[in-house]
């Protein structure tokens, strides 16, 4: 077998300029459960799916609340997860202390961006495995960001990570133009069907995922569990939207095979642009 | 043989995402002698197999008082557990000194989860090799965790980790819908029941399990070996009761195979969710 | 396969002279997209190409604002790009605080190259993985430099960085004594051709490339995206300039082949001169 | 040859959930010359095998006094065991000084133990290769305590490490129900029969073992040379006792095999229980 | 292949005695573009040849000043030079402060030599890749040294480095006897001439070279490249002389062949002398 | 060939429980070459041989005084024991200062001991190099101790290191009954004699001998060479003596050959008893 | 090839108790040019063979003043030769400030021994690659000292190291019993010989060679050129006495061939003696 004998520090370059083991760290962020995220002009709302251990246990916690205005959905490896998120807490709370007003988000994303470029730059630590949905508001309206463990972040609209994300990316890209307008209600619809698109017909119950809203006069919130039932019990009542998607997802099959094709790794956020 | 180049340092990511080095030491709780744990709204038992060195000893201790709140049963390398059940008696000591109440069982188990990831992220150290079930109570009621190698944690009805735990895990799971109202006693029952299914064939004697009980006007306690026989003699006294429970695992042993086949690696706790 | 011993280590040459982890650094340069800078005496245009991540992302930014009078372009890592040019954006504050005077171009540009050595001659770093052009105005006029990994930097009337910047260069080659006395609209004008080259085919839009301008009374500025876009119309308008340059191209095709064979790696910034 | 690729670094897992190189640690200690305690309710006994290195030479000391009330006999490498001994003395002079009283015996095992883990877990380090018999008394009555290189101990009613140790353990197995209300002048007896067993048909000499004795009244003391001689007269004397011992040996030879193998490795403390 | 394992960590000896690493960073210098430096009693002339990376771009500076009466050329890794230097101006400074009179040259090359040779004796450094001339004046007069990576410096009276460079070294050694007592314009001369043998028949251009003077009653200054062309121009006309050379040079392709094969390494500074 | 993995790194185990790296540090003290040291009651006697380096050198010292009362001598690498020598001295000084009377022997021994085994344990030291004979006297009489790389420390009636000392200390076990009450003219012989065994044949004269003695009255002292050669030419006036001796050697070398060959490693120190 | 996988760092061991990486660090002193030291009771005269680079450079100096009674002279890696001079004069300029006398010789050649030997301990640095031959005056007389990269030294009544310094042994082997009671001239002239003997042939020049004296009334000196070369002049005028040598060399040729084979390595100065 050959090997590779440039992928196994942090501080090697390989020959043609990759740096291998923050590449492997963002697969991480593949082999996590899915999570999403979608936002308007004025409300953010972050989603996830819950893979419980066992009828035993809760599922762990992949939607963290930062500030009244910040929230976090992760995957990846959880605990480099709540780490990060611990921080950001952390740098809000020093923040508002020192200023009395809340830490722009873009700011926040940066200072997370800048921690996690730290690990790409030292032989003795490694790249964080986890992906980042930063959702937050401040005064230049709602925001989404995508943080990755290569030390980059990107704005976006709506976005979905995780595994098969694809498929909720899919989705999102053919509703996204509506978003900029859309009701917190609307949203949350909207995450419910990305979600369930990444559960590969699974059932969508209220056990297998996690919504989360913010936005305009609403501080950060995590939609307790009935609420959840009844708005997934609302979207199977408005089945036909359901099926239409359905359907233009089998049309989807056949025609835009050639772009999927042609972008295979949209998933993964590329150390360079 | 194929030589993994990924798995010997701890902060080396292989190419498909993956800490070999972390998974490697949640395997050693698996080695570990099995140790359980089961909560109702307001008591949690903790119980563990003891495998005696010999007639010669007494067997190594592995169920630790942190608090008179708090308790913790571990799998694993037991040197581990023991250096971090100080450092969680430490913490208690110092917020109850510094707040003049109880530090609420959730905000422990995280710190725990915290110390636990920096040992995945720096290269001299090594993940800690063992597994703790942390049983507390505080204002919310009674609180069952896992914290693992991994950095994870997760919050239970009821758990079993170690050796043989599947078969814990598979009473608890029949059982744990009538735990939430059950009494202590009935835990200890419990508890006792699935030791019993991890011993395979072994006798169970009181001086080979361990049981600890806390609750609601119930400091942590650790029941002594003779208050534990008298309760193995009387449940052999009910002896349809696990007769009954020998037959319905008779009959899964047709059924759920399947079940048990598409996850038959519940006992680990995967890093990723 | 060839197995190279020298290439894995930062602080290790090889037997003829070469440390191959800074070459390979200089690689990831040549991965990124791509990114050109002119002037005139008295103005700097900075642009770069946009790869949009997905049509729910906004691109990464890739120009940087440092100080009223100094911006850059990257190409490579974006991560240690923004890194880099939040320190410049630190020293350039230190300075100007200190001295009430803004902190001269060069000055700045050899601060960074030095922070750049030093990455290369530790065992436990690795070199930046980014290639900056920063443009300035001082005292002296209007400059535009290229710092790359090794820690060289080189001044330069024009440049491109990136992906397929050779044909931005053979295109800047062809008409740079035209630059220093020219318009800062001219020099955007000769900024869009120059990066319309890289885009092989692509059709330029506001939407894949950003422009920034800098100069005698005009702070660093970031071109809006409708600004961008007229810009791009009104070059469209006078198409025979932009057919006379394919034409010359074409005819370019023909001969100059040799001239390019002879420089291949003009590209790369080479250690030594 | 099958290479293993885990067992160089202690801070590297085996896929097993091994720690090799804390195996092999424990490996020195079943390498070391024999040393064996018992304990009474009152009394503790060390005994150990002295191996001399010549003639010319006395022995090396391989039991050492901590305080008045605690002793120690080590097996394995005795500049490691000698090293911790010291660390001991220390612990139980600051304790004295600052409580004025005895440092409780178990209190001292752990910190000896947790003093043992950091070695397993620090790259730069390795485990030590010794196992400590720990003898003490305090208010709770006597103790015997076994620290092993991984960091765990046990606590024992009688027990034996160090090379053909086994044939020491059976004698003890055989005899300990007794030891709990036995004399001190009977525990001597006791220990002087175990370490002949270990002696493979070597004559006891004096010369060739010690004896040290701890207990309420009587501070720690290692036996001079001259009353362990006569106290192996003495022995001699009661031959049939001996011999009666030696006709059990004997036919414990044909029936407890099957036992035995059952339990081969039960000299060995295993890192998890 | 062979493998030679003595030769990637700069601490490692070879069997032979000798330091790989710091062997193959002074072949880094024979990698770079040519320098040269001479003197006479009162005057030092340093140059060098300037490689441009395009058109587009001025070349690198690699002649700096140090002090007023000191000034340094460098060949090989150019960003390792300027740190180099960096450190001389602040040395200069420094002691001009302290004692209020110019630092000894051969005081600052000391210095720097100990900088360098602490750099071969420290695992995680690397030699710096550069070799300077080092072109001064002082009370006992005008001085040139060759520091080198390996820590060692050699005066010279004339001398060059880099690339090509034998064939300037053999114009040197033919002309050198008269340099003492040359005036700085005729110093100036040799340099071109110097110069032009290492350019292999490229053209001698104010554009391809730099020229620097040095002396009594004249601080360290860079020629501008008006005067250095009017230097050219003169030599040109001055034809016979150079003519002559060209001669000599044919003669002594023949001649001293033997002689040169002699000292096929006499560019490379060995470590030992 | 069988490529022993665990034989390069000070800290790593074998997997049989050895430290082959301090096992190797042991065979540089058998490769030096021989020290001798016996005692009385009263006095202690160190000699050693002295391997010249030419005619042009005097021999490389290795005897120490390390104080009025302890002296050593020391086989395998000087520059490691004259470290150590000097380490003692400081130590005496240290406390005799402090508390006004001499340091005692067997607390010297044992710090050595203990500095010695730290270099056991850490990754980047390497054990120490020698061995140590340290003679002294103090309250308790005249002793001699061995000191080794492992930290190791063994007390000695009479002993012998070395490159063939094993001839040495079969003479020394042959005579050393009657050493406890010799007078040091006596033991001075005996050394001498000891000597001699290790010089297979070359002739024993002052200037390949070195001795020294410590006593009661008799504060440390090296005999100086007409004294050494004195003593030497009035053993060969008694001849029959060493006859005898030689005698006796045959006739051993026809007995005792079982015996040491059931012993042939009687010289090294192992790590364990 | 047989790989030897103990030489690469200088903490580690051979299976033989060498040290690998100091041999191989005293190769380097074999390679570097000759250097020689004789001494009477009064004076010392150092010298050794310079080989310049070039026509063009002076020679590197190998022959330093420390103080006014002590000089060096080294052979091997100049610059660590260089670093570890400085290193003396620093240690004799503070005793002198503290105490107001000079410092002993052999106290400085101990201190230098001992931070030699240092670098054979730690593992991040390399063993110094430089001989050392220190002559000096001091209240005991005169001294000549050798120290080796190994941390040993040895005194001298004449030594030679470096390149062919065999044949300079040879010849102070053979006269070195006149040199005590020689006056400096005629000690300068065995040294000239000397060199001469190591120029296999060469010509002996007042530009190959330096000559240094120390003694009563003599502060260090260097002589200078001219001095040398009419020493060097009155030499060949005494040229039977050179013929004479030669004479004595030719017959030496024949028989002592059978002794210097039986010493092939006296150059080498071992580690252990």
């Amino acid at each position: 077998m050959f090997k590779n004998q440039y992928d196994t520090d942090v501080t090697t370059w390989s020959p043609a300029g990759r740096l291998f083991q923050v590449e492997y760290a963002m697969e991480a962020v593949k082999q996590g459960s899915a999570a999403i995220g979608l936002r308007s002009k004025t409300h953010v709302v972050l989603a996830c799916v819950n893979k419980a251990q066992s009828e035993l246990s809760s599922h762990q916690r992949k939607i963290f609340k930062v500030d009244d205005h910040i929230g976090v959905a992760i995957a990846g490896l959880t605990a480099d997860g709540r780490v990060l998120s611990r921080y950001m807490r952390s740098e809000c709370i020093n923040y508002s202390f020192t200023y009395e007003s809340p830490l722009p988000v873009g700011r926040l994303v940066v200072q997370l961006a800048d921690k996690a470029q730290v690990c790409t730059q030292r032989s003795w630590k490694r790249p964080y495995g986890v992906g980042l949905l930063v959702g937050g508001l401040d005064e230049s309206g709602a925001h989404l960001y995508y943080n990755c463990p290569s030390g980059n972040y990107f704005e976006y609209q709506a976005f979905a990570i995780g595994s098969r994300s694809q498929a909720a990316k899919t989705y999102l890209e053919r509703k996204f133009e509506t978003f900029d307008s859309a009701s917190h209600e609307e949203l949350i619809k909207h995450a419910l069907f990305a979600i369930k698109e990444t559960l590969q017909g699974e059932k969508l119950k209220s056990s297998n995922c996690t919504i989360s809203v913010l936005g305009v006069d609403n501080p950060f919130q995590v939609l307790d569990s009935m609420m959840v039932q009844s708005w997934i019990n609302s979207l199977e009542e408005e089945g036909p939207a359901a099926e239409e998607t359905a359907a233009a997802a089998d049309q989807e099959a056949v025609q835009p095979a050639a772009e999927q094709g042609a972008a295979p790794d949209e998933g993964s956020a590329p150390m360079e642009e």
